[in-house]
């Protein structure tokens, strides 16, 4: 078996819930598992690029919003959430998929599914750890534990740990897709990694 | 006869050499021609959009070499310039570009074929109007000519012209592909161009 691919993605990223629908299957179709990894955008690319944020640089926040609506349109995509609405604390939904990777690996890929869609295909407010109290999930999932779990110090330093590994390893957007050391950033790359993974690289 | 699409382009942007050999046969697929149009990222990503260069951001700049000798590589390209090597000034070039568009529109985009084939195909050094007399032009355009137009006040305005539209117009990355208004910005995007040619749009 294969190593899994890894899918780097931050709960902000429209592009990061585009890719999320499609990577699994891509994964399975090269019998690959995929290793779900919470980045930070304002970590790699407030604090390490010295970046502003994407919908706030001229020029490439207009294009930015359109572009994410015209994917969403194309691929028949669910998403009452605007590209250009206020961007929300993503700490509480990342550090409750942190706490539930280290605790619960089997449910993860499905909380990361829910608050994706909650986010961005329904429009919820997910911001604070009360908040996730009302995120509808799949069976072996508490709202409450995740709720009370993104409150407390262990999500927040598994977190840590777990941003501080993606920038040491090079990544910087949401989506990255990492397979067997070699990255690919953004949901338009995802033809080429299923070519790099039908190919064995090149 | 539908609209020409517009190819924005600067000849510093590998990505832009790597669209460039593709863009009139997938224009041609859907009965399109091509408006060549350059445009300077140091304009629109230094000075309107306030970044820094790409190759000289943290983590970015060491993807973007990895994945354009990887794009190089997956579709054959000669590339004997590395997207490490320090960045040409692109102006002398450019402002023929613009030139010989105003004079020899016939002719465009021969030239940018030529100068894109020359730096980053062969790796030659075109960042002094001096260095155009070496470039190898096909029938019909003049090296002397092109040279001595690089080094001009109307190159230079001709190309003023085409960047300042080029920025009124959105576009701030290369290469940029605007089908009828709708921009699409980077190589990867040119299966979405294809696919928005064929459906009209969606």
């Amino acid at each position: 078996m294969n190593a899994p691919i890894q899918f780097h993605f931050d709960f902000i990223s429209p592009y990061g819930y585009f890719a999320s629908l499609r990577i699994e299957d891509l994964a399975a179709r090269h019998g690959r598992a995929v290793d779900w990894r919470a980045m930070l955008l304002g970590v790699s690319v407030l604090k390490v690029m010295g970046l502003k944020p994407l919908m706030d640089t001229p020029l490439k926040g207009a294009y930015t919003g359109r572009d994410v609506l015209r994917h969403a349109r194309e691929h028949g995509l669910l998403m009452k959430r605007q590209p250009t609405d206020p961007v929300m604390n993503p700490l509480p939904c990342a550090r409750a998929f942190a706490w539930v990777k280290q605790h619960q690996p089997e449910h993860a890929a499905a909380l990361a599914h829910a608050i994706y869609g909650a986010y961005w295909g329904e429009g919820q407010d997910l911001s604070t750890p009360e908040s996730l109290r009302k995120l509808a999930l799949p069976d072996g999932l508490s709202a409450e534990a995740v709720a009370d779990a993104a409150a407390g110090d262990e999500a927040a330093a598994l977190l840590r740990a777990m941003v501080e590994a993606s920038i040491k390893a090079g990544v910087f957007g949401s989506p990255t897709v990492v397979v067997d050391g070699e990255p690919f950033w953004g949901v338009d790359k995802l033809d080429q990694v299923e070519r790099w993974l039908s190919r064995g690289g090149w």
